[in-house]
């Protein structure tokens, strides 16, 4: 009667929003200042002032038909040269306003990237830990997701593995640096890894392998480390961006696709680009939006407090006992569960009213995912119940 | 290399877009004063005051990390409610506030609910004339398009032809009131006639056929008659809205679906079109906007405008001998061509440059639609150019 697929997509919960769910009714039952939900990846600092001047501006001075009019579908010209603009002087990369096309929010940059490149029996590569959804979108367009693990502990790439895992149906790859859930910023030294095997399987197959990097995080990093810019390091590159995280506009659904003014046949690749945004039903992004993010590219909501929020985590909780990876980035703490399964481990913590998301999903098992975009105060009203669940491991 | 359905969909433009952009081009040779441009469907009355004031409101009185952060995927809880009471208000219909989702627009609207119902072999009836992105949504999904072709002249509902045109694969029928491009509202007759056939092959075929009502125009209807509300009418309907029109937001990209809360099996159904949102990359309809539109559903821009636009030009080019359907609704005048070749006689017009657009791609030969969302002044500048036009045929 409907589909299928569809219908069981829309069911089942992801193991996130489940665990959400329970901590609003359980905060009803206990007191919300009783439940430590560390379970969603929502920004907790504020926008810039930027974005609210902006929108007062831009509500005063511009004619209305013309805000919230429709753009072009690849997004306003104007909007799209400024932002070029800017990539190019920060990143010095291979980037054409041309062949930027805005978006609403990374999931759609993606969706879009991946139905304008899917043809049948194309295989999409990830690095676990991955999030979640990057399989349903790959499957939504008929492909397969190939997961390919990273090295246990580090989460770098792991050479051999991901040779092994491109075939000839290979068409994309799939990067997230910084990444969710992990919170680690790829090294230079994965980052060549990948550019490397990418270039000698292409000549290989004698086809094109898409490098789709999917960059929400691109600005939060807190150590004096470098995040990749492959757009500088390999020419088939799709750049796939969201204003949700770094300007704290998750709702609003903003952000674009950049293809490299380098890719192979990069025309052919836009004109895809524009022809899944189209069949995808995205007329173009928010309007308003658009003129805001382009006012305010390069600015951030407050790093600090992520930064803050880290370090008091990390440091509690690897004093404690736990085993996390250093987490150069993002709002993700990736702890090691102390039993193996972590979905067990999550429904101890349970217990003690701490929230924390099982990675089963994520296609790594044995972890959990603690999101620290939350409020400070409560990490630390959360240590002595993270203390009393460690002694049950000791 | 790309997907070489995309790329095409990508590259060519609609006819509509090409002659907007042909006129753009000739405006800067002879003068903006001198094109009259009536290709394009982008609201000419701006959005009512009350969008600016509750925008202003909204940033001012609502917590940032709140007002532009994630809603549930389906959209904020308040807003459907407040959505949901005003229809059933209006329309005393089966509206069900868990049963309704929030989307980026028509184009979504449809996109969602054609991915939530189409399975193999499935195919959907378009009445002609139709919005001519409905072929793009439905291949989209795999399934076939069925056009059927209505009473010519009055474009109402040819029950024969479409009772011919279903089969067993039928999964849906998409109605479009008041139509674009024929501003034609469809009287009760035809409404009850769709009905009737609908229910009669449900039966015959022991599954259900659902009604996709398009109403982007539901409130822009300038005459003495009342546009079918299909929610009454038949159980099995899936009603797909946006703002784009009535509140003239149509960058923006907000608007919704509402499953009959007498739809069956009505919770799969809901439940597909969630599966299908998440598929499509629509993690949540923007938020700021959601909340807009809860503030001033029930409102609209200056329909008088509209009205004044359509008779100026509807009386004044069937004066001049031009034949055309009087248009109750929307804002296009649907004229029909004095040669047979509405290509041809569009490309005559542009000599006086007037911009017209052939409906071949609507699914109807021999006709042009004239969007008046446009100034009134442009309009009343073109008639002696429509009267040289006309000189050509008599």
């Amino acid at each position: 009667m409907v589909s299928e697929k569809m219908k069981e997509l829309g069911s089942k919960r992801s193991v996130i929003r489940d665990l959400f769910e329970y901590g609003k009714l359980k905060a009803s039952e206990v007191g919300e200042e009783n439940v430590y939900d560390f379970s969603l990846g929502n920004p907790s600092v504020p926008a810039p002032k930027s974005v609210e001047e902006t929108i007062t501006k831009l509500i005063k001075e511009t004619e209305p038909t013309l805000l919230h009019g429709y753009t072009s579908a690849q997004g306003d010209a104007l909007v799209r040269k400024t932002l070029a603009d800017n990539l190019k002087k920060r990143f010095d990369a291979p980037i054409n306003e041309n062949l930027m096309y805005m978006t609403c929010g990374a999931a759609a940059s993606l969706t879009i990237t991946l139905h304008a490149l899917a043809e049948k029996d194309d295989e999409f590569i990830a690095f676990t830990p991955f999030f979640p959804e990057y399989r349903v979108f790959v499957e939504g367009t008929g492909s397969k997701l190939v997961c390919v693990d990273t090295v246990d502990g580090s989460f770098q790439i792991d050479g051999e593995a991901f040779e092994k895992a491109i075939t000839k149906n290979t068409k994309g790859v799939i990067v997230n640096t910084p990444n969710n859930p992990s919170g680690v910023v790829l090294n230079e030294e994965s980052a060549n890894t990948i550019v490397e095997i990418l270039e000698k399987k292409q000549k290989e197959y004698s086809h094109p392998i898409f490098l789709i990097t999917d960059e929400p995080y691109r600005e939060l990093i807190y150590s004096d480390v470098k995040n990749p810019c492959f757009l500088n390091l390999y020419n088939n590159t799709v750049l796939c961006y969201s204003y949700s995280k770094s300007l704290s506009l998750p709702g609003e659904r903003i952000g674009y696709i950049a293809v490299s003014d380098k890719a192979e046949n990069k025309a052919d690749l836009y004109a895809s680009v524009c022809g899944a945004g189209r069949v995808l039903g995205y007329v173009c992004a928010p309007s308003l939006m658009q003129r805001v993010v382009a006012a305010c590219d390069g600015e951030t909501g407050d790093l600090d407090a992520y930064r803050g929020n880290r370090d008091i985590l990390y440091n509690a909780l690897t004093e404690m006992g736990f085993e996390c990876v250093y987490p150069d980035g993002a709002f993700y703490l990736f702890v090691k569960s102390p039993i193996p399964s972590a979905e067990e481990f999550s429904n101890k913590a349970k217990e003690y009213n701490l929230l924390i998301v099982p990675a089963d999903s994520f296609g790594v098992k044995g972890y959990v995912r603690l999101s620290y975009c939350v409020a400070t105060d409560m990490i630390k009203r959360s240590l002595p119940k993270f203390e009393e669940l460690m002694k049950n491991y000791k």
